[in-house]
Order: structure tokens, then C-alpha cells, then sequence
């Protein structure tokens, strides 16, 4: 395993289609981030964010990533009074923090998102369980774009996992049966830093067979 | 729902921190392809990508994405006999196919990739189906940024979830317990173009709520 990116310098490997630059805001001098400084995020740049990452693929097109904008100070504390209690502070801290879920009920859209699929909207209908994993596993890989759009708008982020997921589901989603998937606070990083040495990766070795 | 990126002009949103060639080559003209050029995929070049986008985040620092990387001629057929049959022919003419795996034995790394989180090892390891989804879950997570960073580096790349996931894992993992999640093509697009015409997607009024 490695700390930083000492790799790169061994590989047969030119350059990558993007600069340095980009490499680094979206990947390589990114960090989870959990103090902000004050300035606002707007709806208009998230949703200049969603314009963007909306257009990365998932399985059948099904897009199930759906997005709780927590914004007013009672919104808040609603939300950090069901975040772990590590993660409250966090919630009533930052500039923004948005509940991303997963919805179960994404089948309804495949006439417009994949009509030569529409037929899968009735298959679908009856199998609730596979219709909510299939969300849960595709709102991750678009949870992967998302931050890396996020990073791409200049904005920072804080990933949260701690939260009573159940809970949060019933004070906000009782109609239109969203499952909660992860907290996000959103900002711009303060200058003071990160709370933690930034944490060790596994190197391609340890990750990759070829066969 | 829209099939281009219409949005963004009616925003009050002044630019990515990316450029609009960089945007482009990410998401707004990246394609999921079914054709591509002969010209050759390196291991270098994957193991370029994967020193990009593992610095992406997972929930305590996981990092359960595995790659097979299928080169071989005896290999590709093994993989291609056990993929849907709509998919053989793309597994056997792609410059290169990656099995996406997870590693539910994720947890044996974390005294290296979260020392504060070491006592979770002995937790997890009689919780196997709680690593399994755990496993499953941030190698989605972990799979959106790969997606990105072989965008990053050039490459063109075919998801593909029809497959015989049990037989691919009894037929390559049965040693290391990695789980198949997708395969992934991986090339060059070829200029002929992609099947089908671009897939709307949903709008952001369609996707997000504000509270």
C-alpha cells in the first residue's frame, strides 16, 4: 500500500487526457472534508451539478439516485437529530447538507428512460426487493459521479455513513418511499484542514489479477 | 426529462472548475460503446487509472474494488462462454474486459487502511453477509469513479451486467472469494459510432426535493 501516488512514475503511461490540474481537484488532492467556511451553496449549483453527472451510465439507464436538499434551519434539525451523534454538529454546520437515496419506485420512469425496456415497468411492479437493491447499487455508482461532480464545480464534500437510515426514511420519504444512503455536507473546505493524515490506498498489485 | 444538457443555461451558475472539454470527455459526450478500434489496452494504463481513482472515497476506507483484467485469448473465452449471450461477442472483440469484482474480505486491509478502525476486523469477520453487501455496495461507489478515470485516460468503456455472475465467480474466484459485479469493456470507440441513440435522462426537478 501507498500514501501518495509514487506509482504513476514507474508505468509505461504518457499522460492522462486530462490535465494535472483536474487530476488533482477530482481525485488525487481531494479529501473528505468535514469543516466548511461560510459560504453559501446554492440550489442553482447543484443542480449545474446534477446537469453534469446525470449523464453517466447505470444498469438498464434506471438513474434511481434521488436527492433530499436539506436546507432550512428546521429541515436541519430534523435531519441531525437522526445522524449519528458524531455527524449532528456536522449537519447543523455546513453550508448545505444533502440526504442521497436510492428510489425503489425508478421503474416507472423506463418508458422514457429505456422504452425499448418499458415491458420490465410490470416484471418489475411485483419484485419490490430486487427493485430496491437494484436502486441501493446504482444510486452508489451514481454517488461516484456525483462527488466527482461536486469536486468539479470547485465544491467540497464530507461523505457521512453514520445516520438511522430507517428513521430519516420515515420522517422524510413516507410518500414517496425513498431509501436514505448517505449524508453529504457540502461546502468549501476551510483553510484549517481535515481532521485526519489522509488515509493509505491499496496499490494495483493488491487489487488486480490479469488473466 | 431531457436528452441534452439544456439545464444548464437557465441557471444562475458561472462555471465548473473544469473545462467545458474536460466536462465533455467526463460525462456530457462519453458514450457507453459497443465497438472498438484494435488498438491495445496496457495493463499500464489500467494500473495509471487505478492510481487516479482510488483516492476516491469509501465508507471507512474500504476500498473493496478488484479487477480482473481478461487478456488472454484462452481466458477471454472462458469469461465470454459465461456472459449473456448478447454479450459474447463484445467480451471476445474488446481490446480488453475487466471483471469488476468486490472483495467481501475487504475487512482483512483495515489496519492498514483505517488503523483507528483495526478492532472491526475480529467484528467482521463473523459477519460475512454484512461484508458481502458492504463489499457490493462501495464497489459501485468504487465503480463510478472508475468509469470517470478511464474517461480520464482516453478510454472508452462498455458496462455490461449480463452475465452468469455464480459461474464466473466459481470459474475465477474461487480462491480469493472476489464477487462479480459487471464486466466492463475497455478501448478505443470506433468511429462507426454506438447503437443506439443517446438514453434521456431525468431532469433535476424530477430527482431532488429541497426542505
Amino acid at each position: 500500500m501507498t500514501t501518495e501516488s509514487t506509482v504513476l512514475a514507474e508505468l509505461d503511461f504518457p499522460a492522462y487526457a486530462i490535465g494535472d490540474d483536474v487530476a488533482d481537484l477530482l481525485f488525487r488532492e481531494a479529501r473528505s472534508v468535514g469543516a466548511f467556511t461560510d459560504e453559501p451553496v446554492t440550489d442553482d449549483e447543484i443542480a449545474a451539478v446534477y446537469d453534469l453527472v446525470r449523464w453517466g451510465p447505470t444498469a438498464m439507464n434506471i438513474t434511481p439516485l434521488r436527492l433530499l436538499v436539506v436546507r432550512t434551519p428546521q429541515a436541519r434539525a430534523r435531519l441531525a437529530a437522526l445522524a449519528a451523534e458524531g455527524n449532528r454538529d456536522r449537519v447543523l454546520a455546513a453550508p448545505l447538507t444533502i440526504v442521497v437515496a436510492a428510489d425503489p419506485a425508478f421503474h416507472r420512469h423506463l418508458p422514457v428512460l429505456a422504452p425499448h425496456r418499458a415491458a420490465m415497468v410490470d416484471a418489475l411492479e411485483g419484485q419490490p426487493e430486487t427493485r430496491e437493491q437494484m436502486a441501493r447499487m446504482n444510486t452508489h455508482l451514481q454517488l461516484g459521479y456525483l462527488i466527482v461532480g461536486l469536486r468539479a464545480a470547485g465544491l467540497d464534500v464530507g461523505p457521512m455513513g453514520g445516520m438511522d437510515a430507517a428513521a430519516i426514511d420515515a420522517e422524510f420519504f413516507a410518500e414517496n418511499g425513498w431509501k436514505s444512503v448517505l449524508l453529504l455536507t457540502i461546502g468549501h473546505r476551510d483553510g484549517v484542514g481535515t481532521p485526519h493524515p489522509r488515509a493509505a490506498r491499496l496499490d494495483y498489485a493488491d487489487v488486480a489479477q490479469t488473466v
